[in-house]
């Protein structure tokens, strides 16, 4: 089953760093203010590492956790469970959305089975992009009708996920993103959004990978069902984890409290990655201040879950593929804003002139 | 004085490539649209270049046009004349915000020096960034009095242009951008978008790299008075240009112009790169299939010139320094829609299922 979880404590944001870093920000070649949001970025970036970074993040990292769900049954997705094994066989192939953008990027990709239904067995685990194997069961139950996974489960799904985080930091990672793979995980993920940011699922359930009307009628009637039945609770969110869930969403989550912990900054990816954000801050509500909101996906809920969560998105670029796509794009963004505190001229350094007179 | 300029025939986008690059978006690995903005952009660019690319934009490359403005005397920014030099000169040295973006993606700089009221003796071209001096005059005339230049003058700088895209186009670059550097600019720049847009001036005119209240109200005034004075119109766009345009924002034009025709994508930079497209599209509508918005500038007057233009922004951070960091940024964007396209798997070569049943 796997290791037990622990909580670490997670610090808050640096005010001291975040205060320097505003101050160095006046000092660099441009008008005050001329950066907007990336000046925002590189400096709740240091807030985040508790220091003024000297350099670009040296290494960066996508953690991509796959499972499947047992309310793939309920017909709430366009594809079958069987495309969560066929898209982790397409990312070790190297032909997957995710695996173009972190190639033009040198992000590493660190894909993770914690819970898909096919074996992967035929799946090898490239040189370039390592599988992590760490499955916990093959696919979740059908949580309609069932809890999705037992407390025990969901307990060892988060510590999947902060494995990786302290692997990831060990390694000297500096920035990361998470994504995800999960044929029908839009459907937990709306559950848990409906838990955490008290919303209705009518105004939480999308499309997801392109379901018709039918399909989300079935899929808000899914969410309701399961909320009524469960009843998960926002105070408990190993509980809602494994009543409503995902392995892959545990595993986010786990991984994101556990990232906090390090200091280690995390670009989210969409609507999946929003709501394990939401979960992660039921855990530990400092998590937020190491988080960055890569974009708005076009999924319904994903505005609901960002404004609870207080981040303000860098893209609204009407995705919604997953698989860290948006995450990976914004980390770029970061990196720019990093590089550009790092790297830009001082008036001083320059000799121009700050200002008229 | 240099060449005259030449306006070439500028295709449209084509019809035909834009279909099948739409068609070919529905096979590769991913639900259908789930890229969204990023399917959009990769189909603009091979209807742009009138072909499905086969590979990511082989050499990228940034034109930076300096250029000095007769209107600072009137105090309408917050930075003497003497930072258009300077900045000149921490490009060259690597110390600028752009020097800083295009380092960290690889994209070329050419910096052009087509007006900037220092000799720029002591700015040496650097080996990684080479420094055009193709200087037609130092600096405008201050076109609240008198026209800004002549209309050879803004020929000239129209010449320079065209001959940076031939030479771009000419190496085998495939992905442009256009910046700028220019004390005092956005008073020029607000009011081309005046006679291009149709706009009034204190709806156009912002506050540029900082300027107070007392400034704004100067900077309007400035504007309405040199509208009032020269007249300038819209079907005489290098009339308008040489009366309340600038050297640089003429060159920009003019590399507009010669890219399109060659069909060559250019991401635009932020207010100014705007205006310029506007200037560029007065000559020849067809300008705009070329073109790419890649955000938002805080700059007052941005929203109506794309609005005008009809060119939706990519990224809307709060950007308002110029020098094509903007550009920089958004041509990250293009790369990975153009990366997307030409390298996921299709679902044929994946294996995948393409749709439930």
């Amino acid at each position: 089953m796997g290791a037990a979880f622990r909580l670490l404590p997670i610090p808050s944001a640096d005010p001291t760093v975040a205060q320097a870093a505003r101050a160095y920000q006046l000092e660099l070649t441009k008008p005050a203010r001329s950066l907007g949001r990336l000046e925002d970025l590189a400096v709740a970036y240091s807030a985040s590492r508790g220091t003024l970074p000297s350099a670009r993040p040296a290494r960066r990292a996508l953690a991509l956790f796959a499972g499947d769900h047992g309310v793939a049954a309920e017909g709430v997705s366009a594809y079958p469970s069987s495309v969560t094994a066929a898209m982790m066989a397409n990312v070790m192939a190297g032909g997957a959305a995710v695996s173009v953008l972190a190639r033009r990027t040198g992000v590493e990709i660190i894909a993770v089975d914690v819970g898909v239904a096919d074996a992967l067995e035929a799946v090898p685990s490239s040189p370039v992009v390592p599988l992590r194997r760490a499955k916990i069961r093959t696919g979740t139950d059908n949580f309609r009708h069932r809890p999705a996974m037992s407390r025990a489960e969901a307990e060892a799904a988060l510590a999947v996920g902060a494995t990786i985080a302290d692997e990831l930091h060990a390694g000297g990672c500096e920035l990361a993103g998470v994504g995800e793979i999960g044929i029908a995980n839009t459907t937990s993920a709306a559950a848990l959004v409906c838990v955490f940011a008290e919303a209705r699922p009518e105004d939480v359930c999308g499309r997801g990978t392109g379901i018709d009307d039918a399909g989300l009628a079935r899929k808000i009637a899914v969410v309701g069902d399961a909320l009524g039945r469960h009843a998960p609770r926002r105070d408990d969110p190993l509980g809602a984890l494994a009543a409503v869930g995902g392995l892959e969403l545990a595993a986010m989550t786990g991984f994101l409290l556990r990232a906090a912990a390090h200091r280690l900054p995390v670009v989210l990816d969409g609507f999946l990655a929003n709501a394990a954000a939401l979960a992660a801050c039921a855990f530990a509500p400092t998590v937020v201040d190491h988080l960055i909101a890569s974009h708005l996906s076009a999924e319904r809920g994903a505005r609901i879950a960002l404004e609870r969560l207080g981040l303000p998105p860098l893209l609204s670029l009407d995705l919604r593929l997953g698989e860290g796509t948006g995450a990976l794009l914004a980390m770029e963004l970061v990196d720019a804003a990093v590089a550009l505190q790092c790297e830009m001229a001082t008036f001083a350094s320059a000799g121009v002139a700050k200002k008229l007179d």
